[in-house]
């Protein structure tokens, strides 16, 4: 018997690559399958954005004469209808995660001690343990965070209308987000971030970023001391005492390890679990993954990661490697960027992104988002991607796995692109292989 | 010196690799650079259909009470609008055209008579030609098609307002594509067709765009006769003698090569040049690339003919390849199609696309779109892939070039997706993976 603590992402695709090699498994499960990443983050920024986005363009053919109105939303119809739509979407990951084999348990808690595993405190006996509880928003120590209408991502779903004014703390890509999706609902959006928005993203995707933020107040380099109010949020208290007015606050503030009930096995002092490459944690026969372990915290290495625990417990050997994983962001533009292989010295690249789905009318506005590569110029090997367009997300995952194979500019002329596309990526290869070519020459 | 005559994407792609490589190009275009792809076809229904798509999201998310409204359409302003971008457009192409070196001679006429090209009328010294005169749409010898409110993809810009009712004859990937965007518009669509609708699609890729097509009447095995009207259009008239009413009609009844100009060489009986696959027609000299050649009449295609028409006259040698290349299709979703390899005795599995942007909400519909892969249950290779969802198109292309680069199943293990996608194709992969490794075992 192998048991799988926690059906989010890591833990459901693992329990399910378990159960197809045969083995008998049993998935614990406190609350609902899918994890954070179906009821609480990629799914609802997918829904909410999917929203944000209509509004966004129709705003833009409004302004062109082309549509005569925007539509009003109903945010507690936007919330009631995502929920509906979770419900079904974990249904279908039920029986989809049954249908391999997989025993789910529900309303359990898995507790692990060493070696020992607890179901509800009772000792069971399993033959491999794989740990996949998963991470929870933290929650920055200052007074104020638990008033009436400040939020996490976790608990956002409780707030129950729109707030005219919302105040978000934090400066990275979950902060970015919600104040895109928020801004286009109509709500006045200010971030607050101790250092810089968005920092550590290539300059020139940034800016794109920045556009798409445009008209939401961004205080940088801000430290908040506190959260003001009675029965509920009022105001957030700056460290100069500034006070900026808030009906709602979102903590968007990073995510820590939720290993509480993981003890006796290795952790790093934010209480990430510590593995190998081979997902396996300091005490045999126990493997863990998913956000427990940390960072990047990812949906799509989480399945990953669970994947390689799997097929180690089964006998097969397998690694993580996370080059070429793109890191994204959705906005009005999908962000993506995927690097593999060494950018020493590498040719950046960057131009507008061509016109395309999604993005035609934006040519009004002189807009259609970026395109960049980096291009090692003695090998021609493309060595990173990014692209701000509709649809990023979706080819850059494509190009990180041809990038890891070694795909060099002058491979490009192979690539037959469908057209219009908003992917100037390949474009922008063909260019930089004619310009080795010339030099070649 | 060489003469390419016509700007669309074959002969602008190709001077301007001539023009890289040093030679002194001379572009001869009639009317505007950028063909039939920027002014009638890809873009003009690019722009069309992001205003149709937004239209029936909208509707989509107003029936779950999450909108209070559809805009309405102004059909006048989006014609209005959609042709500034496009003029806008094409000086961009102009200027990144000129950059490169290559003179852009507009409102001449190319002629070519063997070897001997004229400008004009004038006869000019050329070291080649390039001849990429492109296409035109093709009118069926019916009556009554020069009547008042009947067009083609060419003359439909002309069209001064959105018709009540409308009849397309036709039954390809344009009648389909313009159906769709008239019915979101608001018109009654009916689609007239001797055949069958999007006949020769696979069986479960057409059955999700009959789905996008429902609200059309659609009339198969039905030959039109002719068309009624007086001072404009009234009726098509069906070889049953059954009139149907119109208020506009739309041939789209396919395309013919545009070589009349191009006298003294080699041409199959639809006046397509006849080329190899170094782009040589059957003049010593003369090279022929894009829609004048005849199918597949697609831009990448046509660019793709362009650069190895170029290469061979820099004296590079280049071959075409229309291996991988996707068939695509854009409606409510993207469809998209590529095949690379033997398909015989391949394993087809499809499978509903997972949720993810553009489709989250339609998963209250429980619809939102289909993956397909066949896979070689022998080698494991994947030989065809096929999606229809938002973003099909964007990255078909990719799988295309991975496919003709002999990716297995099992290599999807190492692609890394970005979460949430509408991408179905690499969870079918995997899952084929996961078949084929259980048979072994």
């Amino acid at each position: 018997m192998i048991i799988v603590i926690g059906g989010g992402p890591a833990g459901r695709i693992g329990a399910m690559r378990l159960a197809e090699a045969g083995l008998e498994v049993q998935l614990i499960e406190k609350q609902k399958i899918g994890g954070q990443c179906l009821h609480n983050r990629c799914m609802a920024i997918c829904a909410l954005n999917d929203v944000a986005r209509l509004l966004e363009y129709a705003r833009i053919q409004k302004d062109l004469g082309i549509l005569d109105s925007v539509p009003s939303i109903s945010y507690p119809a936007i919330m009631r209808r995502m929920r509906e739509i979770q419900e079904k979407l974990s249904t279908a990951l039920d029986a989809e995660t049954r249908k391999t084999g997989v025993d789910i348990v529900y309303g359990a808690e898995g507790r692990l001690s060493g070696d020992r595993v607890y179901i509800d405190g009772e000792e069971v006996r399993a033959d491999a343990v794989l740990a996949a509880t998963g991470s929870r928003a933290a929650v920055p120590d200052i007074p104020g965070v638990d008033l009436h209408g400040v939020y996490t991502y976790q608990t956002l779903p409780s707030m129950d209308d729109l707030p005219g004014r919302m105040v978000i703390i934090g400066g990275g890509v979950v902060a970015a987000e919600f104040a895109h999706i928020f801004r286009a609902f109509g709500s006045e959006v200010k971030i607050v971030v101790r250092s810089r928005l968005l920092r550590g993203l290539d300059e020139k995707v940034r800016s794109a970023a920045m556009r798409d933020l445009s008209g939401i107040g961004i205080l940088e380099e801000t430290a908040v001391t506190g959260i003001e109010g009675g029965a509920r949020v009022r105001a957030v208290r700056l460290a100069g005492g500034e006070e900026i007015e808030a009906d709602a606050v979102l903590l968007a503030t990073g995510l820590v390890p939720r290993s509480e009930s993981l003890q006796g096995v290795q952790k790093s002092p934010d209480g990430a679990i510590a593995v190998d490459k081979h997902m396996r944690t300091s005490v045999e026969g126990v493997y863990a993954a998913g956000d427990v372990i940390g960072p990047p915290y990812l949906t799509p290495a989480a399945r990953r990661e669970g994947v390689v625990a799997a097929e180690n417990i089964i006998g097969r050997s397998a690694a993580i490697d996370y080059t070429g994983i793109p890191q994204a962001m959705t906005l009005r533009y999908d962000y993506a960027i995927t690097a593999a292989g060494d950018g020493d010295g590498c040719a950046i690249l960057s131009a507008p992104a061509p016109a395309g789905p999604g993005s035609f009318w934006d040519v009004a506005g002189g807009w259609t988002g970026l395109a960049q590569v980096r291009v090692n110029p003695g090998s021609g090997r493309l060595v990173g991607a990014a692209a701000a367009v509709p649809g990023a997300s979706i080819f850059l995952s494509y190009l990180g796995h041809l990038m890891k194979r070694g795909i060099t500019v002058d491979d490009f002329d192979d690539i037959v692109e469908v057209h219009p596309s908003t992917d100037g990526v390949y474009g922008l290869a063909r260019y930089a292989a004619g310009m080795l070519r010339d030099k070649r020459e």
